[in-house]
């Protein structure tokens, strides 16, 4: 290790503003090897308001656009030393609905110069948590962590830096304010209809949060940073000893809200200008956090999806990658036979190797999402033997997957489609596909289709010189082939297959 | 029990011909209460060939919608005196596929005067299966069946009467003919190919299924019956002792078809006019099962779906639903939670319970089939628990749900997707919606949805006498729904939900 420190970013693409966080890692030896650290060394806002651009039928509007890609210039001219291993990027809630999302991420990764990824519901609530857990004050047993965002709300249960229960619910503090205060009058009503709505939301979880049970409550967003500092600086607590975020504090805010009138017309020491929309939204979903969980009071921390991004690509770098969990964890949960996916990824991560290095992409990523992708390739088998190959690429792009971006689900399931059948699916569905990766997946397939333990042989792969991507060369030896007449009319049909989509598929017996 | 003997019917639309078998059900004493057996009291066959009428695209032509019709209508002639729960007729592969197989399906059930259900592949392996095992010669140990139909092929290992594994494969004898000797024409190369294109589907089982081992093989199907005859006639088993079908006879079978270079000349003693269309093809298949099941001998049964269809009909009136056991085991497999489940079941089959008997229709019938709504509700949590009523639906659509239904499940999936959220994706789907049991699941959710054992007050439902089907009132106790605000907040939104899809939805506090 040298002596230059080591420095982490992570940019977290919220719904109300986007935010930059750079980290240094402290490495300390401990009596089992070295533990890491994080300490922030620098941190940027922008005040994007993403979520107020979406349209009532879900597209970005071209000013909210327009501010994202603005503060990702800004981010990216920041990050110009960085390499990309060390950075990672997140959007949440609101790109996962924009409809035209993928659209906007095309310009938005070009402007910050690193690739973005859209994060699910649950990843959002593991991340948070993790960030969380080395953030917040420290706890014996178990921490409730609630993260009120703009589009949506994570509520994490977990223990020391490992969380047990995850939930992310569809209520969030910018869209609250526009449906129950559009024009941000505060009323009883109102405030009464805003909790309610949050309150059903939120009493789904309710049951089995509180029979796990918690020590210690942590709000963890920028929601319960503004609610615990007006509280605080406005002596709402019942004592001034009290920090944090207590039930009366938010009655007493409540109270000065409603008698206000208007979001405007409040008159608060400590109140941020750009707070001050999304503040009735925010507190009635705190109010209702407080009604159906039974809080009395909780700590407040901020960043903790930043400093959880930073953790995890930190854990990354030390072989304690997420998604390899994951991905044991399904090859489980769907029951797959282990002996086969470790066949087909044996001999799909060969014969991926034997093609040159592609530029701006790292061989071992490309290698682990291949192995990936032949690990869970029966897990449609789960659902129906018929068109399973569909069932698994259902699976993939829906299911929870921690450590896995949307993005990441997404290349994954286009390779988990296309391993098998048609290919006329994907190419042109509009996806992004790895020829090669598709090519070697499918190959593989093939080859191992027979199940069974028997060596194959040296099998030589290329692309066509002429026009990358455009064809692939398989060469194998003829003495093999002539024993395995089966393999010889599979792979017929496999020139075939390639050849309907444009693509040339040369097999040499020699 | 009185003495007029009972009857059941089995209508089978297979896709090269359609099927109807009438059987007697006879009670036997014994030590462990009734056995029942089935005998065949009559039969028909029409000859409809629905496969040869589906086109490159999928659709079923006019010509085979007409010869379809028609056949119906004789059958339906012919079950003028039968009640509902004594008849079941299914529908094979060619309707599975076709793209306008519901229009016409709509045709066939008035034709026939039943309910027609499309079945998926596995669900007609189990059937096959039940019904070859109760005609098969008896065996000791596993026996393996094989159905060679017109447009797929059914593997089954079974023991006594019980289905072990289960396959369908998309290799049929009509759709195989028609790739391979499209005029007609055989030679050597057409045969090798055919074959090799089987015993590449088939390759996929094979190793599970030698690892599982038989001591029987049995081929199920009219092509395996063909087979026979044309075997044994023309002496082309080894000896003349010899029954069924062997390896050496399917390969002088072969030469003969390949000397005559054309179907139209093969002269053959027992040669059926309708079977020569489909014979190359149903032969190559043979040929392909034998090679990589390695097959030396097969005895040969006929008519096992219709048997199975019947004997999962007797089943059914004996509380033996085999429905209810695919319930329970994928409560198992997706982990559901029992209690909520239970509470949601009986709930909304308390709610259903209120409705006046509908015509036609057969109230345990609906009964049950919200009972395993609620009961699978929440399967699709195992995905997501976003948006995991989709997923619900998506695993009741595309799953092998043995003693269901296509049909069933279109209606269980329908259930499953409406029981949350809005109803606008339903009402305009062109899907069949039962309102009523959707109504009753829906206020069932909802009242169930703090997932506690409180007892739930006396509720009243009913529809508008005005016009049935087009809304619904809800009495509650006053008194009840002030201590329970969030309820009366839910059912005002799901008030709203009603009325955006044009229906009236009256709560009245009492």
């Amino acid at each position: 290790m040298n002596n230059t420190p080591r420095l982490l970013a992570a940019v977290d693409m919220g719904s109300n503003s986007f935010r930059l966080m750079i980290g240094r890692v402290d490495e300390t030896p401990t009596a089992n090897g070295p533990a890491s650290q994080i300490f922030q060394v620098d941190a940027l806002r922008e005040p994007v308001r993403l979520a107020a651009g979406l349209t009532p039928d879900k597209y970005l509007d071209q000013p909210a656009r327009r501010r994202g890609i603005d503060a990702l210039r800004r981010f990216g001219d920041r990050l110009r030393e960085f390499a990309p291993n060390q950075v990672r990027a997140v959007a949440t809630n609101t790109l996962r609905v924009a409809k035209n999302a993928s659209e906007f991420l095309i310009e938005a990764e070009s402007a910050l110069g690193f690739p973005i990824e859209v994060i699910a519901g649950r990843e959002e609530a593991r991340l948070i948590y993790l960030g969380a857990s080395h953030d917040a004050p420290a706890c014996q047993g178990n921490r409730l962590v609630v993260d009120i965002g703009g589009g949506s709300t994570e509520f994490i249960i977990g223990n020391g830096y490992q969380s047990k229960l995850m939930e992310s619910l569809y209520i969030g503090c910018v869209s609250h304010s526009r449906q129950f205060f559009p024009s941000g009058n505060v009323d009883e009503y109102a405030m009464k209809q805003a909790e309610l709505a949050a309150r059903r939301e939120i009493q789904v979880l309710v049951r089995q949060y509180r029979a796990t049970g918690w020590e210690q409550a942590v709000g963890s967003s920028g929601t319960a940073r503004a609610l615990a500092e007006l509280i605080e600086l406005n002596g709402m607590n019942d004592s001034t000893a009290e920090h944090g975020i207590t039930r009366e504090g938010l009655e007493r805010l409540k109270r000065a809200l409603i008698k206000a009138e208007n979001t405007n017309r409040v008159k608060l020491t400590g109140l941020k200008a750009d707070r001050i929309p999304v503040l009735p939204g925010g507190l009635s979903i705190m109010l209702g956090v407080f009604a159906e969980l039974d809080i009395e009071r909780m700590d407040v921390t901020d960043g903790a999806l930043r400093l959880g991004v930073l953790y995890d690509l930190l854990g990354r770098s030390h072989h304690e990658d997420m998604r390899t969990v994951t991905v044991d964890q399904f090859m489980r949960r769907y029951g797959v036979d282990r002996a086969q996916s470790g066949r087909v990824r044996r001999a799909a991560q060969t014969l991926l190797s034997q093609f040159p290095e592609p530029a701006n992409e790292r061989r071992e990523d490309n290698l682990a999402l291949l192995g990936w992708a032949a690990s869970l390739h029966e897990t449609g088998m789960s659902i129906s033997h018929s068109g399973y190959h569909k069932h698994s690429a259902y699976i993939a792009t829906h299911a929870d997957m921690p450590g896995f971006s949307k993005t990441d689900q997404a290349r994954l399931a286009t390779l988990l489609l296309g391993h098998a059948g048609k290919l006329g699916k994907l190419s042109g569905s509009g996806r992004f596909v790895d020829w090669r990766m598709l090519f070697s997946l499918r190959l593989a397939f093939v080859l191992c289709r027979r199940r069974s333990d028997v060596a194959l042989p040296d099998i030589r792969v290329s692309q066509l010189a002429e026009a990358l991507d455009e064809g692939f060369t398989v060469r194998l030896p003829k003495a093999w082939i002539e024993a395995n007449p089966l393999i010889e009319y599979s792979l017929a049909q496999e020139a075939d297959e390639w050849q309907r989509i444009g693509k040339r598929y040369k097999v040499i017996y020699d």
